[in-house]
């Protein structure tokens, strides 16, 4: 069975129920909590009887820096929307850690982003070193893998299809939502990873909604590929790719090949201007809401709930 | 003027010619060093002989782990290498600071790597933090700056194409070669930034051979680019773009627009033939070499010398 841990400004918690018992620990980092399970174990195992959830304010479970790794187009849905047709190379991009914010902070959209879009995923909190070559089988994850966070890859449309790279799209303050709970996994709990049943919400509209069934590379067969190149350390954040539902979708194969003929800025410009009467972009005002579990409740990474606001003057007059 | 540091597995060294002086330094990290300048100032101006150069084994003077970022396409030979045409927008992409090597380590080209190519760029090595929202000024450069390297941004193009993120690519364990020195600059050295030039050879042959007048977007102004979304701090390493006369060519425009109409297997398939009889990719058993330096040689980056193998046994057993 999994335990729920929520971060605040004072430590670490355990969650049980509505409830959440303080964890008497040194940690800092992500990476120091998991090394200090004896300290999470009494927490989940104390008399006391802890303090109302409602009453803490979450923020990420996963402390930065650290390294943020994600991977591109990985459920079968995800890749319809985006126009992929045959086989998708396993590919992985970075974000800048800076981009984490808290389950309840509100996404900031740059004044200069006008597409800004929303998706979900699912983060595999590193609990071990993973040294370059290493080969990960399903059956060794939990060596590897402590445990679960929602994740929100919040994304710049606009910037991300014109430079290419995906980089900077994604990295912005506030643009990879964690948490609230980091539900540290036991062995047997890896046998329900695909029951997980991703789902992301704007002003209460579904808009994502998939089990982990519809994932193209799984996460042991993603640590080896990614292992191929480069380490990860506890504490390091992998995001699994997101599923079907997110604002952008791909323009029609033909009105794509030609735009392929075009000079990039004319394309790219006739691309956004079809995108402007697409209503499911983030606005200020908006709030997202996700949720990560499976049917059973046996993993339950809670609710994330965010908000998208404009940056504050200070901020505006900088960028 | 310049100070050179050399760093070896017995710490720092300032080099004074043919020789270098040890520093007396607890400095462990780059970031270390940059802020015990005290004790730079003191090694260089120590009445000590020194140990010669050549009796040195040079490390990388930018110590792991660190934030790597690196700019796509800012020399303007390269955007003509690569086929751009208009206007570029400026972008960022990651590599892994576990690509970092020393400026003598062999290149590994990876088992599954046919296409491995060699960029030289200069690489600014960061001595202060850099907020989000920093506004960096050609006359701020010092304050934020603390010196420069030779990289090369050693790239699998079979890789690189086929993936379309980078990240992969440019991260493979050595794939980052830097030194051997780091130049520690005087704010007044900051005016001989463009009169760098950047030269690479492989066995002999120049290859590369531009100066600074050729860039795109200036460090200033990167900086400024970069801080839009992200921070960097101290000890942290931002390349700068590859002039042309990398391996790779773009294919000729009326070419590339067929290929856009074609499946992207069956493109890079019928690239990647064409560019089997390029001889300009890399081999194991070539060797790199690479300069950066003004023609006063009052900004001397050193020499670069990096043979190319292949993995040994039990890392090809494992990739």
């Amino acid at each position: 069975m999994s335990t729920n841990i929520l971060r605040t400004s004072g430590g670490w918690w355990v969650v049980r129920g509505d409830r959440a018992v303080s964890v008497d620990t040194k940690a800092v980092t992500t990476a120091e909590l998991i090394a200090d399970r004896d300290a999470v174990r009494e927490a989940a195992l104390s008399a006391d009887a802890g303090t109302p959830v409602a009453d803490l304010v979450a923020l990420s479970p996963v402390t930065t820096p650290c390294r943020v790794v994600a991977q591109m187009v990985n459920y079968r849905s995800h890749a319809r929307d985006s126009g992929f047709t045959g086989d998708i190379p396993p590919a992985f991009f970075r974000k800048a850690s800076g981009s984490v914010s808290g389950p309840c902070d509100a996404v900031v959209r740059p004044s200069h982003v006008e597409f800004l879009d929303y998706e979900i995923e699912l983060g595999l909190v590193m609990g071990a070193s993973l040294p370059v070559g290493t080969v990960v089988e399903e059956r060794d994850l939990p060596a590897y893998v402590a445990g679960l966070v929602i994740t929100d890859d919040v994304s710049a449309r606009d910037v991300q299809l014109t430079k290419t790279q995906f980089y900077e799209s994604k990295s912005y303050p506030t643009f990879t939502p964690t948490g609230p709970h980091l539900a540290l996994l036991e062995p047997e709990d890896f046998a329900h990873l695909f029951d997980l049943r991703l789902r992301l919400s704007v002003n209460g509209e579904l808009r994502q909604d998939r089990t982990l069934a519809d994932m193209i590379v799984r996460p042991a067969q993603a640590l080896t590929l990614l292992a191929r190149f480069q380490t990860l350390d506890s504490g390091d954040l992998l995001l699994t790719g997101t599923p079907g539902g997110t604002a952008l979708k791909a323009p029609p194969k033909p009105v794509e090949k030609i735009g392929a003929l075009l000079p990039p800025a004319v394309k790219w410009k006739a691309f956004f201007k079809s995108q402007a009467k697409n209503p499911h972009y983030l606005h200020p005002g908006d709030v997202i809401t996700a949720t990560i579990a499976t049917p059973d409740g046996r993993i339950d990474l809670g609710e994330q709930r965010t908000p998208v606001r404009t940056p504050v003057r200070t901020e505006a007059s900088r960028t």
